[in-house]
């Protein structure tokens, strides 16, 4: 491609909306335009670098055995209400009315549309199993897209559905995925790190994401370094750690505490420590108010209440709730005489001179036992995990590091099949529900996770299994007919021989050439300058290299080939790419 | 691909929705399935077509030096206002509100998002010529969805958009873009027509169709097979035909014609014929009402109106302006005594004993003379084009085919380009209006037309450029162990020289699988038969053939390769394919 005749508009100055490295450098390199919040065109740059990414899933699918095909962005109503997800998905699910005020959405993901094709045309045990995928653009109206193509509202995902006989078989289909989304990532060149997650709206038995490691990443993933387990924060689990008992017994004391509601507030006021208070919060379960007791110095996870009761759902009690159970303004509930179910973290075990409310306004209570001042709750694990807190398989200390979400996998079971009767006949003619899997890979944004993890401050650097051209060729003085025609005879060799080459036949100084072919992060750069033409030499610079490595210009193609060959190796491009 | 494996639910019955042939056979073939009026999921085999269809056009776009960009489906509201569409579209433009009450809609298509793109980034005359394109899922929200992948909501769409200097500039990336249309569905094996087009909401100076021919079409073109003139009907020109005088004058009269308002009551109450009738409509042209005639037998064509008057809309007048203007019931206007501008179609110069209405409820007049009893019309071509009309080129004798409109070239001019004011600076430093083209294929309706001009009652018959698999190999006796080896191995050996093989190894009758193979429409069947088999040979049909050729099992597959590239050569697979 000619850079004359390209439609590459690079900028110079950073965006002031760009907080992250690949929001700004794929804003700079021009090869995304923001159109609305959350709302991004793909320039032609862009493009190519996307449709590699797709291609290398595509491959991968394929590999499994996965049928591609392609279901619609708008779905009708009916499937979601079916599914049940009309009524819980919420403000997500970008919905509106067709012409005759049926009611659609635009697809956030397509468990409903799959199912009810499959239900339609499988019906023996014979037809099983079955992989689908497709890449396709998505909606989901988030509340704060930001971070460019990393939260967007509109999207390219590649998203894919098993269909299995049994829970044998979907195990077997969802490690298959799993392997093929490992090597799509690696083939990217992506650092990544497969952690157990939470289902979230998508549900299902288990799950896991694909987490890009970035030191910017929008998500927390919990590691033990000893055991290897990791998870993302919401879902990783924590060990039973016993609170070293705070110094001997006191008696049950009640203390004025006036306006005093939050943890701060309280310890300020009575010289505790967070770790000594019995925070206690007050939930809603199908209805039913629940109270939760957890040390003070930590964050309840309301995921995890939620398995432990296997709920559909758990939400904060609202303010007139607590008043009517606790008797006590918002602030002041304790587990000293309330009369409701209490479950507590294994994180107040052995408290034995606790901070609680005292169930009245502006009054707590100190020195509380558990077992002697309230009876022994249910324990579980209800903690938010956080680095330092001890590994559930091995006991070590865990760390977290942050994560962009790349894709996520669903065990999803019964799920859909159940609420939308998708069965089959097994071998005995006998009705049977199909065991369901689903998996998404953010396609445009794993664009932005490789930007992320391969940059430095110049620009770009692309692996070259993504790079959207291999080489750049750049001669710096254009007037000259030599550096002109030899630049010229690199770039024609090369593109007829089938590589992608960006050829800098623009009237620019070489400096802003040299500038530009950094920021695009194109993998080879070959310079064509007089002086070293004069001496029959040209130059080959890798991106990110400070070497220049001089070339004699008749072996400079073979090189190159070379070059990109090896890049190919070291990378692991992994077959067809 | 094993069919064992695959995913192909064939539907032996015929489904009752389907009216025409591609939707029948797409939906037997199990290529596609209906989600909701005008909404379909493209199953596997489906998405291996629309991706060869998809390579073709890609291939043609990048050969004009056209990029390949990504616009988003959802589109702010505030674009749609500039250009002056968000009021004028209509219900097919699918609106929606965010989360946060913007209005958006779902993208009919993309002028306004290319022209704000093009409108930033775009400074200097330097930065032109260029084009862009996109394949990319639309939706318009059609009143009547029928046709399967025909007349959908949702669709496929490759939309290109150029963007030139000058007029010249213009016109020559609207020649390129033709050649690459042109070339495009001569590569799928299309038989089809360029002709002059309407505009539309689109809107611009000028526009060609490409049509498919197929008896099922839904558009008219009036073609002169004389000098080649073709255009759809909406826009055909017609040649000014004199009507023959009808007979000696006689006295203007005033009859009595109780209720007789349509052209058939008043003929068969008078003993007159259509063509004796001059046809007076009331039309609204910018708040203003004007008289048309036109023979009784013929239909007025607005979009002939709106260009004579360079006028935004015409439309019919209501019932209400037609009782004050003509001071009678809606059925009874005539030319005589009105006092509205009146233009005339060319069809009614000539008429010396016309019936028209007499702008009094339940009266017509006869013997109506122009000129005499009305004066002289401002005469044009205001009437809808059909078979039997002379030619405006040459004045031979047109004739009317039938149509599947494939693609839609626009010269826009500098419709957006002003209304967004996209502008470039010329070498002599002044601001220029940017001179635009559109240009759209229906990738889906490609798909649809494709089968519409290539099947026969057994199935579907695909071109080798874009069938799903080149060969399809049956083993007749598959529990047969030579039978089965000898398929596999012909399998696996032309797998493996890179070709798509559909090998149907399902434990079915001949018969049935023989009835699928024709179905599917795969272009060679490999059968491999016990009896054959005892001779060393193998049988090669041609689908869509009858003759079966006997070959030995050693050739069998170069001999396959030798058909499948000779058939490549045949149908006009063009480079790359």
């Amino acid at each position: 491609m000619r850079m004359s005749q390209a439609f590459l508009p690079t900028l110079r100055e950073e965006p002031k909306e760009a907080e992250v490295a690949s929001h700004l450098l794929l804003l700079r390199a021009g090869m995304i335009r923001k159109l609305a919040a959350g709302v991004y065109s793909i320039l032609p740059l862009g493009k190519r670098v996307l449709r590699k990414i797709e291609t290398i899933i595509r491959e991968e699918m394929d590999r499994t055995g996965a049928h591609e095909l392609y279901l619609p962005a708008v779905q009708p109503a009916e499937l979601w209400e079916e599914s049940g997800r009309w009524a819980k998905y919420g403000k997500e699910l970008l919905r509106f009315q067709d012409r005759h005020e049926h009611w659609f959405c635009f697809g956030p993901t397509h468990e409903e549309v799959i199912t009810d094709l499959v239900r339609r045309e499988i019906r023996s045990y014979r037809d099983l199993p079955q992989c689908f995928y497709q890449i396709q653009v998505k909606f989901r109206d988030e509340v704060r897209p930001r971070f460019g193509l990393i939260r967007g509202r509109e999207f390219i995902m590649k998203d894919a559905y098993s269909f299995d006989r049994d829970e044998a078989g979907a195990e077997e289909s969802y490690r298959k995925m799993v392997r093929a989304y490992e090597r799509s990532f690696t083939r990217m060149n992506l650092d990544f790190r497969v952690v157990q997650a939470e289902a979230g709206l998508i549900g299902g038995n288990f799950s896991h994401e694909f987490m890009a490691l970035a030191a910017t990443g929008e998500d927390l993933i919990i590691v033990c370094d000893h055991c290897g387990y990791s998870a993302s924060q919401e879902r990783a689990e924590v060990g039973k750690s016993e609170t070293p008992a705070s110094g001997g017994e006191k008696a049950l004391e009640r203390v004025a505490t006036p306006g005093k509601k939050t943890v701060e507030e309280v310890c300020q006021f009575l010289g505790a420590e967070p770790r000594d208070l019995i925070k206690t919060l007050i939930v809603q379960v199908q209805g039913q108010p629940l109270a939760i007791l957890i040390r003070g110095d930590l964050e309840f996870n309301p995921n995890k209440l939620k398995r432990h009761l296997r709920a559909e759902a758990v939400e904060l009690a609202d303010a007139e709730t607590i008043e009517r159970v606790t008797k006590a303004p918002v602030g002041f509930a304790g587990p000293v005489g309330i009369s409701l179910k209490t479950l507590a973290d294994h994180s107040i075990r052995g408290i034995s001179r606790g901070v609680t409310g005292a169930n009245a306004a502006d009054f707590h209570l100190i020195n509380v036992k558990i077992g002697r001042d309230f009876p022994d709750p249910e324990y579980g694990d209800f903690r938010l995990a956080r680095g330092g807190d001890a590994c559930s398989q091995c006991g070590k200390t865990m760390r977290e590091i942050r994560g962009l979400e790349l894709g996520h996998s669903f065990k999803l079971g019964v799920k859909y099949s159940q609420a939308m009767r998708a069965t089959y006949l097994d071998p005995q003619g006998k009705e049977t529900l199909i065991v369901m899997g689903c998996y998404g890979i953010g396609v445009t944004r794993a664009m932005a996770a490789v930007v992320e993890q391969h940059h430095d401050q110049d620009g770009i650097i692309f692996p070259i299994s993504v790079a959207p051209y291999q080489v750049i060729v750049v001669p710096v003085e254009l007037a000259d007919s030599q550096v002109r025609e030899k630049s010229e005879e690199i770039y024609e060799k090369l593109t007829e021989a089938g590589w992608e080459i960006l050829y800098d036949d623009r009237a620019e100084r070489a400096g802003a050439k040299f500038k530009d072919a950094d920021l695009l992060g194109i993998p080879f750069r070959i310079t064509v300058g007089k002086r070293n033409l004069a001496n029959g030499r040209v130059e080959i610079k890798r991106r990110g290299e400070k070497a220049v490595q001089l070339e004699p210009t008749e072996t400079v193609c073979a090189r190159i080939q070379e070059l990109i060959s090896a890049a190919r190796g070291t990378d692991p491009a992994g077959p067809g790419s």
